[in-house]
């Protein structure tokens, strides 16, 4: 049990794969137990996010109900464990998508990719493995508080609305990731977003603001205008997906990063759309197999088919000084916290242009 | 026609598919139009190559009958065009699988990686595109011949046996390629190496050369004993490739590169050697699409499946003199180019341990 303070967890809670409707009821909870390294944020804005629509609907297997979801948080330091150095209280800080790893793995923790640990812990979901704290539950955003693993907890940038800073904390850090590590802007001068939804906004604002020429890819050209406006200076509407379709645009991009859950997605078109030594990079996941792959789409025209997922501390900790020094500005839609319930089903219909942000108006949040 | 030559370019010619079962016929046919870019060839050596067999039994498709196969040629430069800097007559000099480009797109020539040219000519089974030579037909090794552009002639160094050079033009560079490519030894410490065939042992072989930890993959022990020979510390034996015969080596590779055709290789587990960051690179090329990949074996894991073909020019000039400098021995079996009707379905048959290499004993090369 924690000691030492005088505010109580409370969230909206997923009791099954009914809340995707709109079915999140409020509760109070148990957060983890307290350790001298977490931090307990009072919770201002908290960004939606498709993992919490695939974890509420079960879409991708049956959670550990109930659950709170929202891994895009922002709020006010409340307390501070004292082996926390890079925090104090009051300070306005978020936690994306992991709150917790091993530390110590060679491959993943010590090469600055905690995402990548086999003990990664997801910031809802999850389950804590050290010490005192192991086997508890993490429990996400939709809430008035939550704790976490002060190595998880970011400081928002002076200059950054903590309201902007809340949908990058995954949903930006998923693009900023593989454009940074596939050299958007410097090696990869070229470089392709595939599908303009909340992840692929980020990618067309983001490549931009790293310096490269952006090219949205899309079904169709809805969204063009937006596009445009978000940094792209080319645009492809694919359209069915046949060959003729992307043949204009065959060998322009030197990196794809691939937002869609499509899994028909025309993936030998994409790829044909890469220069040689070029990367296509998944961030999306599409709950099947990808379309089928032909070694010929590979090796005589040197093409790499790879994944990453969100970003490290480190890397979002660099996203959140860039877009506080670039003045990122991500297309949000606030919605009252209190709303949630309906805010849920109009996200999982689509609707949200192109992030929804839910605002906790109690706690300080504004509207 | 060219001039100024005593030769005839004579070679043994595949007329069609049957050509596999060993029906090559020795006939005279026309080199391509000589350019003073050029330099022709008295051939030595010639490795036979899995490429070979794929053409002359039409698998890859029919080809443009008559065919000379054969790209992992070594003889005597007897002539040198007047603008070939490199080569002087009576060079000891070879050619790879390449024996052109268009030498100045941006994306591939300019960049040093001509194999990924759209206008890349095979050594045979090619056409050239520039002036007087343009519709040439290109003819490969299995010859006493060969004509080909200098820019993809390369000096023997010194050193370095001149049969032994010949398997690596092709095969050899197709590992070394990907190998220096993605960090062999630098920052890919642990790599392995699936199949141990012509190909898969230059991979064991280089390997080692280049200081990374060497695991050899392959269905079962056979090759053991070799492969330790080739530099192997560690091997994998897949058996029937499921989930438990990869789970103890998980996540212990870097890079792993596939010789593999086989179009039902346990890709999954392959994948699940790698550690985050990992590349998965093919250089065989299975005549069907790749088994079906899911996303979730490439996005919570950080890892790419790519390919590469080949090696540049200036590749090729690297391992050459790695391999003279390093005393690299590659296991070779010559065969009398003049039973080249035996060698190539013994070939077929996989009886090769590990190249054979067919020796044009009327030009001076030596059994």
């Amino acid at each position: 049990m924690s000691t030492a303070t005088d505010y109580k967890f409370e969230g909206w809670g997923a009791f099954d794969k009914n809340s995707i409707k709109g079915e999140l009821k409020w509760f109070e909870y148990e957060p983890k137990h307290w350790q001298e390294t977490d931090v307990d944020i009072k919770i201002k804005y908290c960004g939606i996010c498709a993992s919490d629509l695939h974890t509420m609907s079960a879409g991708w297997g049956e959670a550990d109900w109930p659950q709170v979801v929202g891994h895009e948080l922002v709020g006010e330091a409340v307390r501070v464990g004292s082996e926390v150095k890079h925090v104090k209280v009051g300070d306005m800080v978020g936690v994306g998508a992991q709150c917790d790893s091993c530390g110590k793995c060679p491959e993943a923790c010590e090469k600055n990719r905690e995402q990548y640990c086999t003990e990664m812990v997801g910031t809802y979901n999850g389950k804590f493995n050290k010490g005192e704290a192991k086997g508890d539950k993490s429990y996400g955003g939709y809430a008035n508080y939550n704790r976490s693993p002060g190595k998880f907890v970011f400081k928002i940038p002076d200059g950054l609305d903590p309201a902007l800073a809340a949908p990058m904390l995954c949903g930006g850090a998923t693009l900023y990731n593989p454009l940074t590590l596939y050299g958007a802007g410097t090696t990869a001068k070229d470089v392709g977003i595939v599908g303009i939804g909340g992840l692929g906004h980020f990618g067309l604002l983001f490549a931009k603001a790293l310096g490269a020429n952006v090219t949205a890819i899309s079904h169709s050209e809805s969204k063009k205008a937006d596009a445009e406006k978000m940094g792209a200076t080319r645009f492809i509407a694919t359209h069915g997906g046949g060959e003729d379709d992307f043949k204009p645009y065959a060998r322009s991009l030197d990196l794809i990063i691939c937002t869609s859950n499509d899994e028909n997605m025309p993936l030998s078109g994409y790829l044909s759309l890469l220069r040689p030594g070029g990367n296509f990079i998944l961030v999306g996941a599409p709950e099947k197999a990808l379309p089928p792959i032909n070694p010929f789409q590979l090796i005589p025209t040197h093409v790499s088919v790879g994944g990453t997922m969100i970003g490290s501390p480190e890397q979002i900790n660099d996203m959140l000084e860039l877009a506080a020094k670039q003045k990122i500005h991500p297309w949000i839609i606030k919605r009252p916290m209190k709303e949630v319930n309906q805010a849920v089903p109009d996200m999982h219909a689509g609707k949200a242009r192109y992030r929804y942000v839910l605002v906790n108006e109690e706690n300080g949040g504004k509207l």
